[in-house]
């Protein structure tokens, strides 16, 4: 049976998120229905990880089999023309049959798009509007605390089931480019919410709320409650995984 | 009576474009609402042109009356208040009585934004993609030859009553960035669908199929016919206006 391993980009805006629910259209649903119009099998996709609701992905690997072998140019074409032009197939190639697009994933990154106000039409559910005044080099600071092998269990949305709530963070930087704060983030693994809450605090940092050291002690505490809010999903993009 | 004069953004892909019009909803038609749900005053606002459907500003000058003093600052809060988030006022500030959007603008500036296949979900409605080969530099060399004092007839859609189709071109630049290929075009007035032409001409250049002494000929020869498509109104940008 033949896998094949895809990379795809979307617009989290109209999906309920990356996975099939009851109500709501989601990406890995439009993606199963794709597959079906074109080849006639019904099948199960299978993402490196899950996007909620608004969440964007500029790449999302992902992995099915076929029953029949197919070759990827053709899937390529032809899942694109089935799919909605706000998901897009980039790269189809023929992977190991056991290739595994959440198992095998060594690192995955994320960036969280921040701009100053006032607030700018063309950049509604794309990024966040922050105040004008916040301080990018304060950012900077409170994001390099993420890194390293921490327990993030305060970085976590509840109803969230996971063996660990430790994580590596081996890259947390925050550049301001082209009128944006790019927060770029780098891990192991994210928890549900993670990067989120880690954009809500790090909003916070920048507006001088929290300094540095209140960031590490945000993470030992390991206390959800000690964190207010959650970065809106539209400023957050998956931005790549590494095999 | 107090004139008005404010810089709006807004993403136009959800409006039928600036002007009202009996079905659809209009830029000018949002702006009207708001001025009167805000102020309770029945105006009509001017702006420095008129967008088509699907086309976007990162900066419109509008100007409108009011019967009753306002300060600035609290029609910039109230407005965006009651505006729709995908138009967003940027800056109001009191304007001479004479002051006029239209009339009074000297130069206005169009960016229209390519981008190489393959298609990418985020920009949906943002950008057009073409040719993953297309040439930037033979658009630059193509988009020279618009610059000038010129006719610019072969340049206008059906349909447009205008008293003259001569137009100075003051700058047509394309530059390749971050992915994108950024044409900007700045004239003291433009025709009907003249930069989305523009934009079609640019990409037959790019691919080759058009050279810069073709276009000269396109422009000498003021016969639309001879023009193929316009580019769609997604990629266009109106970017500022000069005064």
């Amino acid at each position: 049976m033949p896998r094949y391993r895809l990379t795809i980009d979307y617009c989290g805006s109209r999906y309920c998120g990356w996975q099939v629910q009851p109500n709501g259209e989601s990406v890995q649903g439009e993606l199963e229905k794709a597959i079906k119009l074109l080849t006639g099998e019904s099948v199960r996709v299978t993402g490196s990880g899950r996007t909620d609701a608004g969440v964007h992905a500029l790449s999302q690997t992902v992995h099915f089999d076929l029953e029949k072998e197919r070759r990827p140019e053709r899937l390529f074409g032809g899942l694109n023309h089935f799919l909605p032009d706000d998901i897009r197939v980039n790269a189809v190639v023929e992977a190991p049959p056991n290739f595994h697009a959440r198992y095998d994933c060594k690192e995955k990154s994320y960036i969280y798009l921040f701009y100053r106000a006032p607030e700018r039409a063309l950049l509604k559910n794309r990024a966040h509007a922050v105040s004008a005044q916040i301080s990018a080099e304060k950012m900077r600071a409170a994001a390099q605390r993420f890194i390293g092998e921490k327990d993030f269990s305060a970085f976590m949305a509840g109803g969230s089931d996971v063996k660990t709530t430790v994580r590596t963070v081996t890259e947390a930087s925050v550049e301001e480019k082209d009128g944006l704060i790019i927060f770029k983030v780098s891990a192991n693994g994210f928890l549900y919410n993670m990067v989120r809450i880690m954009a809500a605090v790090l909003e916070a940092a920048g507006n001088g709320k929290l300094s540095p050291s209140d960031v590490d002690r945000l993470i030992a505490a390991r206390d959800r409650t000690l964190i207010k809010g959650t970065a809106p999903a539209g400023g957050l993009y998956l931005l790549s995984q590494r095999y």
